[in-house]
């Protein structure tokens, strides 16, 4: 059997616990060889709470460690579900839609645990389902989110957060920047980064040789010669020219509202956007519901779903699990993809 | 028989005259009368070039002011095109793909009389095919644009641009700004008149009693509470304040990023943009090929097809009629819905 994807559970409180088990239930992802980190009770509940065809089996880390896994996948035409259980958690934080500080550590514990899991080569990658920054911070962890959080676990140099549906990716240089700072936050050196990062990451994980990157524009029009903004000449040209040197297979600066079309019409294999809604306004557009958010840059496969802990609607079996089930189908893909 | 719609033919080396005689041609637009506002030999050119079933008849402007129009809509299974002939070009002039001072000159002119004729009340309203506004301003006629023109031309007080297209419909309130200056550029009044105008637009055009207006945030997450920009709470909010007290039925500031999948899905029926890509971004996305321009807040009714004079492709058949044919189609419907 191949190595299990590990899902983190994320904060118990939200919906983390009921998309990973629709999920694991859909036909779809049947095959794929998966073990949640997080906590055996709250997943117990959930499948039952939603009459999954799943079998929760409690394992522990040092049972993954050293490689014992439940001896079969399926059990009576039900999903054995092996949940390593980082922590036990208390029914106060285990209640749907009521965060506490005990669910923002362990959720804290369960992507700690699954990152070493990862860096030990005993799962294939990790797929996180929605935590709270808030929760998290207050249970004593000041995290800026798990991209940030993961690059420090792992040791990785650079990071960059892609975000995929099956028909447009999208890189972003900049992420939660107020607008009127975008420009000044932009620099040669990090746009040939991530567009860097985005050829490898399409090369190792898509089998891409070549993969085309566009270079969105920052102005309208891309500025048109000088006349609205003059970044794309200072900044994103040289930035472009930069990342060819290195290999990769980049163009542009393209005026970003033209751009998108294009990509989704298949001419170019990822986009590289200058600012968060610039690149999240047309993937949103057209995958609102099953949009997945790759970290680029890190050592190990990590995808989430692009939701968050939506605490209003946990527990109600409401939560659209769409984005989970292609977090999970696109990190199984790429390990199966990807060169270790 | 009703008003026809004054179509101007725009630069002549363009691609006006061909998107007007496809549009013309295509069965959707059957029943539309119209007129083209341009030249006579160019039209026939290039209707001949076309092969298209129609017949080009030469108008005054001064047979239009008195109602004097071809009897017949159609002769011999083809439609029958009067051409109200602004300026006769020469053969250098109206060479598809080769610009000129005296095309530049001539599309300005056929946008003065199609002013004057809707004002008068001769036509229904104005489609405008793409002019270059570099050679009308080579030409003596120093212009930003289509919008700003018809807007001096009619004595309008206040006009912005919305694009439309079935599924969407944006109204900007910056348009050509740089990026970085975006935020300067924005104030409460200006956003607050852009909802109103684009209320009025939609009450008096698109028969909607009570248009739903979504508002965008500037900010990433609509500054999420002040973390990535104020702009939300000092300006936006208020200028939504203020339209809803004149009587629009205006909401947000939303998240920029889910919004247009909302609007996409039914929730609102119109998006204030508060940046050039901001909206057109999803606008092009879904409507690459058929968004229309209009101009809001003229005494007048004025679309567009939204795409230029595309010189490199003129005189080949290649242009795509997409654009002209909504924008014809929509100017139609407004004229019949709009309240005079």
């Amino acid at each position: 059997m191949s190595l299990p994807l590990g899902i983190t559970l994320g904060d118990p409180a939200g919906v983390g616990a009921e998309v990973i088990v629709k999920a694991l239930a859909h036909p779809r992802l049947r095959r794929v060889p998966a073990v949640v980190i997080g906590d055996v009770a709250t997943m117990r509940e959930t499948a039952k709470r939603l009459r999954a065809r799943c079998e929760v089996v409690a394992l522990s880390e040092a049972d993954l460690l050293a490689g014992r896994l439940p001896s079969r996948s399926r059990s009576k035409g039900r999903r054995v579900l092996p949940v390593v259980a980082v922590s036990e958690l208390g029914p106060t934080a285990r209640r749907p839609g009521k965060p506490s500080i005990g669910g923002g550590r362990a959720a804290y514990r369960y992507i700690e645990t699954a990152a070493r899991l990862a860096m030990a080569k005993r799962i294939a990658g990790i797929v996180t389902a929605p935590i709270s920054k808030a929760w998290v911070t207050r249970a004593g962890f000041p995290i800026s989110g798990h991209t940030e959080l993961l690059k420090e676990l792992t040791g990785a140099r650079d990071v960059r957060m892609m975000l995929a549906g099956s028909r447009l990716r999208v890189v972003l240089v900049t992420m939660h920047v107020a607008l009127a700072k975008v420009a000044a936050a932009l620099n040669t050196r990090d746009i040939a980064r991530t567009i860097g990062i985005a050829a490898a990451h399409l090369r190792r994980y898509h089998r891409l040789a070549r993969p085309r990157i566009a270079v969105a524009g920052l102005n309208p029009h891309a500025g048109e010669g000088g006349l609205f903004g003059r970044e794309e000449g200072r900044i994103i040209v040289p930035a472009i020219e930069r990342a060819r040197r290195a290999g990769a297979t980049a163009s542009g600066p393209y005026p970003a509202d033209s751009l998108f079309f294009q990509a989704v019409d298949g001419k170019f294999d990822a986009v590289i956007a200058m600012y968060h809604d610039q690149g999240l306004i047309p993937l949103k557009l057209l995958h609102f519901h099953d949009a997945v958010n790759v970290t680029l840059g890190l050592p190990i496969i990590r995808t989430s779903p692009d939701h968050g802990t939506a605490y209003d609607i946990a527990g109600k079996g409401k939560a659209d699990a769409g984005s989970m089930i292609e977090a999970i189908a696109l990190a199984y893909d790429m390990s199966r993809t990807g060169r270790f």
